[in-house]
């Protein structure tokens, strides 16, 4: 991996210059994994601050020039103003300090490191393929495991081992597993609840394999389920498919979003429709861009080389929850599937 | 659990009242699982606010006033003046807005909340006993297969396996285990490195149990090493003992660090000492107080019934690191050894 091209695409997009302590974004321009760090990016002349404790690690490794991270060693290497930082990606604290210090100001519009990070490469796509890949297997082995009386917990190991021992570094989250009414809750931690006959089961999970993330939602019955969750599950399938037909390279990400929350509205389920759309996957496993009608940015599109999840769900409380959730990469061709 | 009682010994050392999204701290105070959400802290007059995907959780099991998380909601619930945030604790964008919208201040001095969280009742202590049973099992596991030709991440992956089917939800962080020159290396990620006879391994290691982290690192040869690196773990091995003496209720942590760098300063060996002495443990692995004579605010003292882990260490450039690390309960008769 050449960094300086990653960092070069990233000064090539800035106004002035960029400061970021963001540790998955230093990674991802520098190959430094740092508990604490901070970079400044500017054309030709970026610079890593790190502590004692990564001296050595950093001046061996970076391709970019090494300095102690304090504020006086940062200010002798900003030549490029205005100095920018993203607002949503530092403490209160820091902000107020680096705003004093070295006169910085809070970046308007999209982080431009996330840009750059949104447009996956052939290498990246690659490892999200085998991510998706070996979650799918996991997947299958706890498949199996489904049976009366089986907890959810007792499935969540199964599957964190099984993934463990074939090569997943580790999980993308917790996963989420889900029987009957806990499926009502879109964030319900796995417990000691026992599968029972005649209820929804509700399945999201990820690995994280060679440093990129997947996730994946399967919803289905075990048993007879009531109608009103066999409404949800034909709503929740239709607005995937909607979704689907959004999936091209310029769609502004909130237009995805609305397409899904029309149909829930023509099912009068909206309401029932509790989270954001989707998001970016990669590095981590919820990144650039969220994909919400509400809370999306107007200017965040759909570019080529994105992946992103797509995860309609509707919830009825006390009684359960569909998701249905897959991995697709934005190509010039559509959308194509990474989860298998 | 009387999730009331912490809230009300948060609400009684307060000034004004008091608001957070720290997630672990809204978990600590209401024994909700969140991955989003706030609190507003005011005596007799907390209030939890959450988004639509936690509406029906938190209003089921919150032992607070439940309301949707918004601004215009926020500012109806805050009635005792002045409103703090903790500035380390939220976004740069979050704090201005909070500052803009509801007038709110960074709060100076120790959080509140985390001086509560900092002393344990006998249950958490219980929990956290447990962990560091857990850990040292999982320990004495790998221990035996640290073997001639084995890897770093060969151990690291049989750390995790035999902790979770032990009873470990997760692990508290990535395993660090070192090799040799990987040793001087504080952060050192395990890596496909293979053990040779004559180096130092370094192992530093956690497990989740009940909630509740654990954290300990062990140091030893495999064969000789060279005089140096003996030098090193003689001065860290001098450092704990004189770091132990400090362990006593209304100390200053930055006193406790002080004697470890004097005894380095000794013996010439300051320059290699690359990190904070320790930190605290509990539902974080790092949580406050964070113990530096450096970095930790003159105002932070030992409490009873802290948990705190104390890890000296030394590190050589390209020649190996020695750290030690072990936890102790802080108390009325001294500390206790919670590492096993």
């Amino acid at each position: 991996m050449n960094w300086n091209d990653r960092l070069k695409k990233v000064e090539a997009n800035l106004k002035g210059s960029f400061y970021t302590t963001n540790l998955t974004d230093i990674f991802y321009l520098t190959g430094l994994k740092l508990s604490r760090g901070a970079l400044l990016i500017q054309k030709g002349n970026s610079c890593l601050f790190v502590d004692t404790r990564y001296t050595e690690y950093a001046t061996k490794n970076a391709a970019v020039q090494v300095e102690d991270l304090s504020f006086e060693k940062i200010q002798k290497q900003v030549s490029v103003k205005p100095l920018y930082i993203d607002p949503s990606d530092c403490s209160y604290k820091e902000g107020l300090e680096l705003v004093e210090k070295l006169d910085a100001q809070a970046h308007t519009g999209l982080n431009p490191i996330h840009l750059v990070r949104a447009q996956k490469s052939e290498k990246e796509i690659r490892a999200i393929r085998k991510s998706c890949l070996l979650l799918k297997k996991a997947y299958d082995h706890i498949r199996k495991k489904v049976k009366l009386g089986v907890t959810e917990k007792q499935l969540a190991l199964e599957f964190e081992l099984f993934a463990r021992k074939n090569g997943a570094e580790k999980l993308s989250f917790e996963p989420i597993i889900a029987f009957g009414a806990n499926s009502a809750m879109p964030h319900h931690r796995s417990s000691v609840t026992k599968l029972k006959k005649n209820v929804v089961v509700l399945m999201d999970l990820g690995v994280v394999v060679n440093g990129y993330a997947s996730d994946m939602t399967r919803s289905f019955f075990y048993g007879n389920v009531s109608e009103k969750i066999q409404t949800l599950y034909t709503a929740v399938k239709k607005a995937q498919r909607e979704a689907l037909t959004q999936l091209e390279i310029g769609v502004p990400v909130r237009a995805v979003d609305q397409v899904v929350r029309d149909v829930f509205s023509s099912y009068g389920l909206e309401q029932h429709y509790l989270h954001a759309l989707g998001h970016g996957v990669g590095l981590d496993v919820h990144e650039y861009p969220i994909i919400s009608a509400l809370r999306s940015p107007k200017e965040a599109v759909l570019q080529e080389n994105m992946v992103v999840a797509v995860e309609p769900g509707l919830y009825l409380p006390k009684a359960g929850g569909i998701r249905l959730e897959e991995m697709y990469l934005i190509t010039k061709e559509g959308p194509k599937k990474l989860t298998v």
